[in-house]
């Protein structure tokens, strides 16, 4: 299958190259040929290899680890790509590095989400896409269009299949920040809702965790949108193993697996691990973990966007 | 008392002119003259009847009812005290309208927070200063200069001076989107947690709320930022006293009042109905109604921002 | 009739729904969904029913009485269109509200036309069009293109009609800043000019009007752009007929008939008073008024903008 | 005498050297030294001699003729200042060239003014200063501080001291769009209004003037603020004389006495023709020529504006 | 040949007519309507005579000399065309004027060809296009695309032809910040280089140059982007001919031939001069000039860029 | 010493400390406590130390290895500054990354460097410090004051004190596009000049260069801005022994060293490699490497941006 209209220009920057490809498999969005080289001195060279002269360019960065480089090789590439002459520069960001700094909690706190909102905008993007994005505030850091996909649909499908809901599931928010999530989940699934807190909400250290709800004989789905260290998940299996839950499901929009959160999720009472592909990452994986597309969400709003069709379709997050 | 410096010139205009009265008693700063006029076709004309070139200029208005007529005397004051030289325009502005509407919750939503935000900043203000914002992410809205002053310290004193404190307490978020300010009253008094929530999470379907957690036999305070129709805190109360909750107190930062609110919370089982005085209403109040008065922190941050000294002292949000 | 292009959509706001709907009879235009909500609080929440991706919207909006809510509820509509992915925003305000505010008449004083102006290109719009406006160096308070259609033209068809043309008639400036549009009116009707001036030339007090000119057994028409008490033509009509006119014709723009100017208008000696449908009022109308439809100027603007046809044909203002 | 501030720094460009020295003699601010270069290909190089880092730098340059040439020196003038690290940089631009320009009155007419006013805050500037704008709404075409002083009461003065006041007067506006700056002057002197009106309205064709008022008798003045080839004035003095008008004043803010005017205007029934020192023409001047300097009206808003002090009371328009 | 795209206007301003007519006549672009009015003050009116309403806009205009007054015609005719709804402004400036004026070479100095980009930019234009710009470091002066076409490959194969190539041409670079063109030349003709320097590097002192590299025998070609004064040239090619060498070509990609140059090149060791038309110069030509037209080069960019092919096969200065 | 105003904060971000030191101690100046965290995903946290508010800050980093952290490091911290209300945000950058992506080179080239311009202003910076960036002309990518400093001063004299000067000696450019840097430094020290060049041109291929000029039995030395992988110089100096140079030093202002450097120059013919200590590198230096420091330099420089008073005594880069 190819796609019909030869203005719509699709690039994948280094970031999630697998990704790409499954949208462009999915979709038949020819991908444009771009290079990147880094120097010894760390300097990235972007080397756009065909014309963008007046075409739609999107292109595909998550900007994880090592979220600077992929932001400054994102940035030169929508410089490139508008002194080129492409018509309008589109980025689609499944994962929003420095998300979570999205307000100045302490004194003197910089808001880096801001600053890369007005990075993205300055370098000269015309709208951006993102995944299940940390903060949905953040959406308005931007003013041009920024269309937020959410994940909570592609995991209560999964749940629903393996006949995970009602009542006998309680949905439950790892920390006191994701209970948003963790409702629109169970409404989805039809279950109630329990939450973990920690006395003094220093995401930095969660040692005393308490559940607030009831989860006992229940089977339970922790949900949050990162999963980085496994701390949090992994202390939160703990709570609700103590509390009597039958079973301990895991799901974060964004696995990004950071060193040691493998072995460490890998020894907490959890049964499945579940994750999009928003994040391509080399480190080890915990041994339950399963994958979920999010290929074909971002290729169907793409698509829509490109052709002026309405993207609200696929924001049925509060089903 | 008068105020040293007279480069630092406040305003107030006709949303809360007792505000800014006993700010101005506190400080010692002159409040300076400026009357509003509005025509019978609803124009605004601002009369700054002092010069203000060279001054460093404190606007005080909250964006209350009548917001929109609120916001316009505000904005055309900016653009009077900026054409008239003034050196900095610096707006305080306590209660923060249209901040609920902070993101597209369904398609096709403005972000009219964003929009106020950039409006004020397009009029040439050079700060702005707030008091419990409804989401502390509309900080990274503004590019410039952003303080926000919490009240739950305010809360808390008030509590401790009563002895509500620790174990015999319950902290209850009336509705699951605020729980992080709940948390943040709960660390103050040393109290647990507990949520309120509903099914449908629908705002303006308050039926069937339901308890998570436990205020069996304990004293319960309902912490919200905005207190507008009532209906939130009346069905919290009824919620947790059929969960066995022995007393209801209620804090809010912010007082609306709107008609009906004052017959709806005096059925309801409160025992004191705490807010500050950031909104003047005209509206009938609760029977037991209690005022706090932000005015002594309002006016400690002004003098630190004008005399370049740290406003971190007053931030102690998460104590 | 439907308009061929789907990509042209026309939406009315809340203040002049009549003169939308006209617009889209005459046109075949679809009239756009969109519902407009004021809470009790005074906040407006605007609900765009229908995709506007990679349309160009025409937004209709008079904001005529009450002009706050009403720049407000522009304003958060362009702000959802824009989010929304519109192609462009293009607004369509027959009475441009605060538009005599255009410069500092005295020390301080704010141009809240250059306010109104910038608000509404960061909101985000494309092109304005407007009917004529107060004073046409507002146009130059835009960097984006800004159309005035001029209702002169109108006018002079209509009198030319009555047989109101030539010697017999003398055109007036009610006060001396309208005598370029008297000018105007004139030179299409072929006819002499007069002036009624003021000492004090404060517009709040019109007092001792005298004319300058001549209009002794004349027919003569008053024109001006704003109609809005009615003592500017009421004291004007007095002195033309005390200086011996015969008869006396009034037109303007725009109507806006605030409480108390009909009773005022129904006791001056005017024959009868003409203007434009650009401002729905709900205020008592004169007896003698006469609605001249702006309908389809509007719409041929419209049309002839979206299909990149020129609007100077309909610019003759100087015939 | 010099000025204690050593912070504030005058510099004149090349169009009216003589009135810079004026303002520099009348305050004692230092005029700072600058040389303009201009090249065999047209190119102008500012040479600025000495330090502006950190001062509050003021411009002083009248855009008359050659404007273009003088536009660019200003222009490029305000790069180096702003460079070179000035505090801020206020230009001074007496005679203010293209402000005619200043509406669309053709389609698809440039706002010239507007484009002016665009490029001098591009470039960099803090503040305009200017004397009897040709229209006032051009204030509105900036966002900066933009003062606008008046020349009516230098003129209203002048004609006091010489028994011109009253009603043995008349004041004329020698063209229908020049009313509101002969009803400021009629209201200095207490004496009555009159018009010379053309029926074209076509500024290029003033052939068939004709009087809207009453001369008969009188002295009259004729006011106008820009005198360009004297054919306005010629044929309004005419008119006035045909009216039997006894006398024969003419004022005008800036006199640019192009080629041909001084012959023109020395053939015309005119007794005086006062204009400021604005603008240094080289062209002959009429024989009944006298200049009214505004360097004392200059100097007063130059140093109350780098002290902070009102503006307001040199901007005594409506007396 | 008519081009077949109505939507694409050229329009030529006043400083080089003839080269816009070889573009409209190689492409077949309707050279579009527009005319330019210098009045007596100085002042340029731009009298745009068709619709530019949804047309792409591509302006002519080298800013040779007079260089103010062509800016200015440019920035006015710009400004003219973004009010009239133009879709896209491109300007064409195969002579950049004030582009030598690209740092600050001594403390305080300008940047005068930031400040042309800078008001270019602000002035409305989508899209710059030059010929053999002088740094090629002004690109990055904008943040619109900037497309800058070289002459090298049209001077390499005018010399090709006559058989000047390889070994036996030394080709020059006349001063030292010219040695990149002349590197680029050389390789096309697969010859060495030298550099004409001179002790103190003072553009205004070209008194004891000397050789670097060796031409003894050699036919030698210098080239430079601009001829001005000659002065360069002359002074170059008498170093080379007291060096041995056997003929000097000299080539330059714009002849402004400034008064005086022609007499001093007349009197230089000079074989041939070749320019390209970039320029429209009224003064005396050398005798032996050679124009080589840039039209087809130009045409073909442009042609380019409307229909959104690639530019790039135009670039090949590196061969 | 302790510097008098306490208004002046200095902040050393992480890629120099040991300079900002040197910088401290010479001045006085404080140096503000600021810590930055990078977490395991790479973001980066900045925790400003003390409050800033009304400061003026200077914060020092070189854009050296890793580039990409070291930007991103000086954004957020840029952020926070403003956020934290400083007063002005200066940055002190002596090795400028990425400033040779100064220009479209190849087609579909990003202007990196201005990119990085952009970035750093729209963060929010008041005023940029730079050592002898690569192309001058990068100061006109910004639009508020950038001073540049010079190193060959402080080159010319190390080579003078060593007796390096007039006519045994013959400054060198090791590849074209130096020129102007050794042209410098040659009148400092009253020397000839030579150039190496290549064919190709090709920065990445410098395999055939061969040298234009005389060094035979001259004392020579290379001078180039960057010293990156000592390609560049090991093959310059090559050419230069063959050539009959009797010595080679070498000079660059900026010292990057990357891996590989050491040992290739180790292997060259160079007497000694001096470089300033701009860039703090932590891989291996050659054995005859000396560091001249650049902090006075800057030290002066910052004390005299703060005071007001003029930089341009430390800008005698034409002695």
């Amino acid at each position: 299958m190819i796609y019909q209209d030869p203005k719509l220009l699709l690039f994948s920057l280094s970031s999630n190259q697998e990704l790409a490809e499954k949208i462009s498999a999915s979709t038949g969005v020819h991908l444009g040929k771009v290079t990147t080289k880094q120097f010894a001195d760390g300097e990235i060279y972007v080397d756009l290899g065909e014309s963008v002269r007046d075409h739609d360019v999107y292109i595909l960065q998550s900007t994880s680890y090592p979220v600077n480089d992929h932001l400054w090789e994102l940035l030169i590439m929508i410089d490139a790509c508008k002194r080129a002459s492409a018509n309008t520069v589109n980025v689609v960001i499944p994962y929003f590095g420095y998300a979570r700094q999205d307000r100045t909690a302490s004194p003197r706190e910089p808001i880096t989400a801001k600053l890369v909102a007005n990075m993205l905008v300055k370098a000269g993007i015309n709208r951006i896409l993102t995944l299940d994005i940390h903060a949905v505030q953040v959406q308005g850091f931007f003013d041009i269009p920024a269309d937020n996909l959410f994940t909570v649909p592609l995991f209560a499908e999964h749940f629903k299949n393996k006949g995970l809901l009602g009542d006998e599931v309680v949905v439950v928010a790892p920390k006191n920040s994701g209970i948003k999530r963790a409702r629109s989940l169970a409404e989805h699934l039809g279950s109630p809702l329990a939450i973990v807190d920690y006395d003094g909400d220093d995401e930095r250290n969660r040692e005393n965790g308490y559940l607030i709800g009831n989860v006992s004989g229940k089977k339970t789905i922790l949900i949050d949108d990162i999963l980085t260290t496994g701390v949090t998940f992994s202390n939160a299996a703990n709570v609700l193993e103590e509390a009597g839950a039958s079973e301990v499901y895991v799901c974060a929009s964004h696995g990004l697996f950071l060193p040691g959160s493998a072995e460490r999720l890998n020894k907490a009472p959890i049964k499945e691990i579940l994750v999009t592909d928003s994040v391509k990452s080399k480190n080890p994986k915990p041994d339950n973990i399963k994958y979920l597309s999010a290929a074909a969400l971002l290729s169907d709003a793409i698509i829509r966007i490109h052709e002026g069709r309405p993207v609200s379709p696929l924001f049925n997050y509060d089903k």
